[in-house]
């Protein structure tokens, strides 16, 4: 099997100053175009420990990532490093060197002089493009292995992995199969009772089913060969079993609701005691939404004593309703204040009303709390333009009531 | 130098699916007492790598932590590549079975056979206790090097750790020197301005200075020797050379504020169009600006004809001051809509009234505008609450204009 390493450099990454996105991001991607990668590693700005760590990849690696360590400044040090494996000096890339001059150029600044280290490549290393940054890549031979050389910023790096490296990877390698991942977003499951459901289904050779946990989803995936016909019976097997707790496909649940509400065009507006605005927040960051989004109340979630003595479901309801009518529109969301660790939501629309008083089954921290009783709100609203079962089965929610008013009871 | 290597391990890990937190985490904690790492490595779920990691790895390390695979299934084969590297059998921990075994019967379960594998150690292996869970870690001498296994669990990590491994780290190395860090959070200077206001300092011996950017903070810090004369006299010329770009220092901004509206007794309420919630929902994580917060509205950020003709300095003052008159609070503070790329933000108080419409100095995501013009917002709030200039340097923003109405001019 073909074996592809990544090597992290600098001294932020390796002392946890910052977090390895960009070995997460590219792990994945190569993972679904066929790529697995065997091994990822971190070293410093170090040069001894940059020349041992591509050296030792390369007994075992046949292609080798490098990422970070080709900006300006004296600790970016893996041009210095490449030329050290390699045993040749650096020499001016009069291409890269133009190229960083006429950028300059276009943002009417002069190129400082340091970055001239920047068009400096060891003799024989093939340049790889960067439309977006002064860092050129380039990549070498090394003991029969490739090793490539990548800038550390992420927006750089992507760009060069998704334009530059991978289509050159499947040239290389034209015989490694791409893979293709559908997902199904979940919410309301627990990740042994989706795999409990799953079990019965016996997957087509080379397919296999993983979880990706990112709180309140849990999302499910289907890995296999892209373009293979087993995909869609497994797929619509896998919806079929999972219920009224997927939330959506291929795409996570909030542009789903969007598209559902531009479709029947429908407007809402939202008022939050509990939840403080992490709803309104969210749903913002949906274009289609944020159309159709009229207002968002978010109220002290302190309760006053008039308050204390009414029933929070009803409380919730009215609440729902009266955002509804203020703001004039098709749909009201409310949540109500959390009180000895219950809290209500409701829904307000011209098909009918819905409400639940829910408590929580373990401890959370408030935006986890947040997190979730806003997802159980947007799912109340998901499962109504949907035409769902309106309570829906959430394994880490306990409900304590609930209440429906249908239309013909409302004035 | 002492050499500290970790090597994670996993296939949700090394794939991208898992963010290696576990491995940030403990960096930065074993830099803070003194043991830097040297490199760090993920191999997956296969024992001829991981075998060939460790040997690897103990070649220049002292000590190597082995992160994860102490799990009962199949796919767990930690324990049994340590044995393999030692050349050793696997024997049973007699000792940590009835560990186990207690600790099943106190949650009045029967310990599933499969737990049996996760007392076998390799021989002559010491056992690290985990009081958190059913993997116990252990160490092994490889090359003179420690070799020491940890589960992957982060809560069960994080324990064994800070309770077990590093006190054992200090025991065997008692010459390494612990370090402290102190931390300044700036917003609006970009990390090159920092440097050149920070050259000039002359940082006693041992200490340095690190930046991390966390969009929109940066934040400064000063490591060096814990307990140190100098450190102080050093904090306080970093503090002085930053200025008032300064927003709190060894906590983050909110509750710096938070801790000021309580001391003056002040409460407030936030009216959002531009920013459309994020201000709201990110001021309600701190408790103290939760009880002073009376609402959060916020508007639609569409704007109607009859808005499109306003001055939109004056139609944000006008907001911020209804938004405080209306709740009867001591503190407005409002975004307006996004228009040609230029926002409007105020801030009403009894001490006056002052607005400043602004526009980015980069393409930025939705998410990261509202951020950063939530946070030019609380910054305006800070100020005032700390009697700073109120029109402060922003490296990233462009201020087009600015208006200020004194108490005098208020009814």
């Amino acid at each position: 099997m073909l074996q592809v390493a990544m090597i992290s450099t600098g001294e932020e990454v390796l002392h946890g100053d910052i977090v390895d996105t960009n070995a997460a991001w590219m792990s994945q991607l190569f993972y679904q175009h066929g790529f697995k990668l065997s091994n990822r590693s971190t070293v410093g700005d170090n040069i001894e420990a940059l020349v041992a760590e591509i050296q030792h990849q390369t007994i075992t690696a046949s292609v080798v990532i490098v990422n970070g360590g080709l900006g300006p400044t004296s600790d970016d040090i893996s041009g210095e490093a490449a030329a050290k494996v390699l045993n040749s000096p650096l020499v001016m890339s009069q291409y890269w060197l133009d190229r960083m001059q006429a950028r300059y150029l276009e943002l009417g600044k002069e190129m400082p002089h340091s970055n001239i280290k920047q068009a400096m490549l060891p003799e024989g290393a093939q340049l790889i493009d960067n439309p977006v940054g002064t860092a050129c890549g380039f990549f070498i031979e090394v003991n029969k292995s490739i090793v490539i050389f990548t800038p550390g910023v992420p927006s750089e790096f992507k760009v060069m992995i998704e334009h530059q490296i991978l289509p050159r990877m499947k040239q290389w390698h034209p015989m490694v199969e791409a893979s293709e991942c559908s997902r199904l977003f979940t919410f309301g499951l627990s990740e042994s009772g989706i795999q409990d459901k799953l079990q019965q289904i016996r997957l087509p050779h080379g397919f296999e089913i993983g979880y990706r946990s990112s709180l309140p989803f849990i999302e499910v995936k289907l890995f296999g060969p892209a373009n293979h016909d087993g995909r869609f019976p497994v797929l619509e097997r896998m919806y079929h079993l999972l219920g009224d707790n997927v939330v959506s496909v291929d795409e996570s649940m909030l542009p789903n609701v969007g598209a559902l509400l531009s479709e029947f065009s429908l407007n809402l507006t939202v008022a939050e005691q509990a939840t403080g605005g992490w709803l309104t927040s969210w749903l913002q960051e949906d274009e289609q939404i944020r159309t159709n989004m009229k207002q968002g109340w978010i109220l002290s979630s302190q309760v006053d004593q008039q308050m204390a003595g009414q029933d929070p479901l009803a409380a919730a309801l009215a609440l729902a309703a009266a955002t509804r009518e203020r703001t004039q529109t098709a749909i009201g969301l409310s949540s109500g204040p959390m009180l000895q660790g219950k809290v209500a939501v409701a829904l307000s629309t011209p098909y009918g009303e819905w409400g639940q008083l829910i408590s929580l089954k373990r401890n959370y921290s408030y935006n986890e709390m947040r997190s979730i009783v806003s997802t159980l709100m947007l799912d109340m609203l998901r499962r109504c333009l949907e035409k769902k079962p309106m309570f829906g089965h959430y394994e880490s929610l306990n409900r304590e009531s609930e209440i429906y008013v249908p239309q013909s009871a409302l004035q």
